[in-house]
């Protein structure tokens, strides 16, 4: 199945995606829904990030290849950061590129979205607490994470993380081919059976510290072919079965 | 003014504290709001913490003397870091000590609440997006603190945020008393006047990266004195004419 969440006269609604339409829903895939009778043409609806999570969870170097093309070993944990929320951004809204950074990067990866209050579960129940999945761009300012000792704004400037378009439930997280074009031309591809930390044991983990709650995102990494982005630049996170995560870049200001 | 955050029989409401008696609010201090005709007893409320943000920012080195007692440098810019909203507690709750850290601090410290909307504010306007002040006591597992590459479950497990209990507002944030009780016993003592960075530039600084959106926390740094907790202690952090936070702590499981 995929959700879609939409704009509509009474605020965000969610539907069910069937081919080009959308068929609105009751309630919401994290506490029920049941499919209503308005269908729409998806291509007429004002798309919004898949969900509002609490918190971004992100994982760094969970990608081998990516890690050594970054001359980092691989971590003996899932090494992780936050995102703010405030950085979330829609199927076809721009990424500002600010003007304080020389250099910022996409980052091609699969976003986790849980499905209800998590908190301390096993690896092996851990996949019970997933509602789906959705493409994430994971967008960097290099130099501020390379000057500052924390990632807050490096990861986490206005516009940052691209999430969409849908969410994908009943595929295999860990056997999609993985992708990312830069103007058309492919940057990043690889398959997300490469991830070092596999997801259920990066949810145990995560669950371990903090209360994972519904609608809150996991970044899982990145892979290999990490590049820079210029304004006028179309960038399109490529995930196999579940969708294709297009945005444009502009200069800021 | 100081507002006070309740649970009410229809769900959490904000009050205007009047001495010993909570004077209800129709309304948010975000949105607008104007007294309501029912009065409470504060001493018979479920007291919430006191807004629900959609980030925490946070400082570390904040403090001169503090910076030295850690044996860092003062920094250059402000050095931030995120707490997750998942790890506020109310006054009164308990802070969990984690079972796999073996050394968990306090830090009390001053708490700026976000009133709007702030985006690339200038610092003499900054100031003009506050709504108020509370406590915060940002507990922090200092082996993790060291261990990891980030500090997200370091600053960021459950309970690691106690927050409250009200919200204030008209006063001079660069000129209170900020202590911290550790079972009745001063620990640390200062006056917010020492930050080295001052709220208007910490807004004007995040705000140049980041929408700060209303009831958005930003805990302002800690002073010398930092200590670690026990399963049993109370702490309490007294900010002057702001209030008095309290927690006890108890160890996991």
């Amino acid at each position: 199945m995929q959700f879609v969440r939409f704009l509509s006269s009474d605020g965000p609604r969610y539907a069910l995606v069937e081919g080009t339409e959308a068929r609105e829903l009751d309630g919401d895939p994290f506490s029920g829904c049941r499919p209503a009778v308005r269908r729409h043409q998806i291509q007429d609806l004002k798309i919004l990030p898949p969900c509002s999570p609490s918190k971004i969870l992100a994982l760094a170097l969970n990608y081998p290849e990516h890690a050594s093309e970054v001359k980092q070993e691989n971590p003996e944990e899932p090494q992780v950061f936050f995102k703010p929320p405030s950085s979330i951004i829609a199927p076809g809204e721009d990424i500002i590129l600010p003007s304080i950074s020389t250099r910022v990067g996409y980052e091609a990866e699969l976003a986790v979205i849980i499905k209800d209050a998590t908190r301390g579960v096993p690896p092996e129940k851990a996949m019970e607490h997933v509602l789906g999945y959705t493409c994430v761009n994971d967008v960097s300012a290099r130099d501020f994470q390379r000057k500052d000792r924390h990632w807050w704004r490096a990861k986490g400037f206005d516009t940052f993380c691209p999430l969409g378009p849908y969410i994908t439930t009943d595929v295999d997280p860990h056997n999609l081919k993985l992708e990312l074009y830069l103007n058309g031309q492919v940057r990043q591809s690889c398959n997300t059976g490469e991830m070092l930390f596999k997801i259920p044991h990066i949810i145990a983990f995560l669950s371990r510290a903090m209360t994972l709650l519904p609608g809150d995102i996991i970044c899982t990494g990145t892979c290999a072919g990490t590049g820079a982005l210029a304004p006028g630049d179309e960038v399109e996170v490529r995930l196999e079965k579940v969708g294709s995560l297009r945005n444009r870049c502009r200069a800021e200001g």
